[in-house]
């Protein structure tokens, strides 16, 4: 269904600071490298005048070669489908790289980029069994098709008008979970996508939709804030009412029912966003995973070194169960993607964490560091104290 | 939603104990001790005629008092309701004790009897962190009100011809999974419940379902054709068409759709069972109940001692994260329970085991002993050779 071509990072990205060390000194004509492990690089030199229309682009930035031919890309700069798909290349490798900075002794991503038999393809980068980063997944997707009759129902469930007969589509989107060793490190997820559907008629309809949100294992309200804060500040550039509706969207989104607890924390969750106009939604999802560096980078390096004991750890490994249980029972995109012919599963389940625990009856105590979380998880917090102000 | 009591076991199996000692030198009248821990024992003589029909019921051999009144179930005893009732409680105490024997220190069943606000309840039995079970979950319910709309819907889809408004109904099951420590042993599962709803006009429609299947996390041939020739003699001793048919069921139900595997080796898997008769039906039933001891237990015992080491114990637990997509993702019976109203959640999530883990892209060698597994798991076999026989 799909064809993996694994490229080595490590070669990847030295021929990368190789091509920049030279970039002054000498210049490539634009064409492909092709590496050894198969990977291609390519580079070219920075037009003179920077405007979008004739920027060329240069993919050694990236974890791995666009998955739309960049010819095409250069050629299509305008277009939504070429904006999204090099925000989000960039995106997925600056975290990748931010990542790898944090880990002590070098451990860096894998990278496979794989195409899709029905049309397009992914970058999927997984560091594993690192020293901080237990297990760290970075995926973005391009790709395009004639919709599932499973997403047709979900999409019309969800109020869109969709013709009947084949509906070609396109969508393109980052996604991230990042599963840290130690226990007071928190979990983080984000997500961003754009999607494209031509209707029977020609007609296209679009929109975007994403969200970041934060898994502690303990209770740091700063931390908590911060972490608030920081998609607060992102979303308030656009839309002083994006914060408020998405963090609620997010609370009840990361819900696990049979529970009746949250996942964590919250963050921020949106859908079916096709508003004010293209430019200024694909603006805010750009602020969006612009903040996943500043809202998380800084929680990773005040408690990587943190202390902890095996009662910490069977903790974290038994909200990691619960992690589990929301992604393959209630995630819609785990769902839709399992559900839908021709996906890369291991994209898919990149996201569950190394390792997961369940104890029948489990229930920390209520005055306990366990139980402060719970209290959290059961009644979703006003973290910015929104509600109390004027 | 429902009321849990968490009968120690230890003091309701002594108690049991002391009566059957005591039971020739003096008799306690019909009636109800009240245990400290809160559950009920209930003990009197046998009848001098061992005539179902008046025969009494003796709960002390059970793990916990029965769901229904023993009152009620004396005074209908040729109901189907009151004969699986009693089967699977019987089940669930011979399959603990036959358990809780191959623990090396005495570890034992902790017991929770729950009852549901809707009707019925259940009896929980979990032995979690043995030296041989890591996780064994034993679990009995009998439940009854009107049938959820997700239910009707289900039974409708697999046809089921129900009648529009409430639809009473009854059901009794008993169901285990047991995950053993050492990976030389496989994980058991099974399942046998029997099923009644009642149409508006007051007409019954009843059915009997279940299983029994293996889940090894290294092949052994010889075992596996233990495992599969005792359930055939089970299914032999009814109807010589059960075993191939209910063989080939297990196989397709307890697959993986998206990593294109089975969970297991199979075994025996059916549903909607209502002929010949209700009486032979049942006798079915119970025969495959009573040989889930004989085809799992001498497994247990030839293997717990086996020598291994980190990469088995690695392997058992990559196998188990499979385990836990199928029952999260695909079992029916999972996601029926998790998105029934008062269902106990707990009782349905005993089955995951205590520890499981996923790697990126992990796939063994073809030629290892993980690898042969993996052979026998994308391509079920004909364990007993049936095909090949005139």
């Amino acid at each position: 269904m799909f064809r993996t071509i694994r490229a080595s990072f490590r070669a990847f990205s030295t021929i990368g600071v190789v091509q920049s060390r030279k970039r002054n000194a000498w210049r490539y004509p634009a064409g492909f490298f092709l590496l050894g492990t198969g990977a291609a690089v390519w580079w070219t030199s920075k037009s003179v005048h920077a405007d979008r229309r004739k920027q060329k682009i240069n993919p050694s930035h990236f974890m791995a070669l666009p998955i739309t031919n960049v010819d095409k890309l250069e050629n299509n700069p305008d277009d939504m489908r070429t904006r999204m798909e090099l925000m989000i290349m960039r995106v997925q490798a600056d975290f990748c790289r931010a990542l790898e900075a944090e880990e002590f002794a070098g451990k860096r991503f894998t990278v496979d980029r794989w195409e899709r038999n029905e049309g397009g393809g992914g970058i999927t980068c997984v560091l594993q069994d690192g020293e901080v980063f237990e297990k760290a997944g970075v995926n973005i997707s391009v790709v395009s098709g004639n919709l599932p009759p499973g997403a047709v129902q979900q999409m019309r469930s969800r109020g869109k008008k969709l013709s009947d007969g084949p509906l070609p589509f396109f969508a393109a989107g980052v996604s991230a979970v990042i599963h840290p060793r130690n226990p007071l490190v928190p979990t983080i997820h984000f997500n961003y996508r754009y999607f494209e559907v031509e209707d029977s008629t020609g007609e296209k309809q679009w929109w975007f939709g994403g969200g970041t949100d934060l898994t502690p294992y303990y209770l740091n309200e700063e931390d908590s804030v911060h972490f608030h804060k920081t998609l607060k500040g992102a979303c308030d550039e656009h839309d002083a009412t994006y914060y408020p509706r998405f963090k609620k969207w997010c609370d009840e989104y990361f819900h696990i029912p049979h529970r009746k607890e949250c996942r964590g924390i919250g963050g921020i969750f949106f859908d079916d966003l096709d508003e004010p106009s293209q430019d200024d939604a694909f603006a805010f999802v750009s602020s969006c995973a612009n903040s996943v560096i500043p809202s998380y980078l800084p929680l990773v390096r005040k408690h990587k070194n943190d202390a902890y004991g095996d009662p910490q750890r069977t903790w974290q490994l038994l909200r990691r169960g619960r992690y589990v249980e929301f992604n393959l029972i209630y995630d819609r995109g785990t769902k839709f993607g399992l559900h839908t012919p021709g996906a890369r599963f291991e994209s898919i389940l990149m996201s569950l964490p190394l390792t997961a625990r369940w104890e029948y009856m489990h229930e920390p105590k209520a005055n306990s560091r366990e139980g402060q979380l719970m209290e959290v998880l059961k009644n979703p917090r006003d973290w910015l104290k929104l509600e109390q102000k004027p």
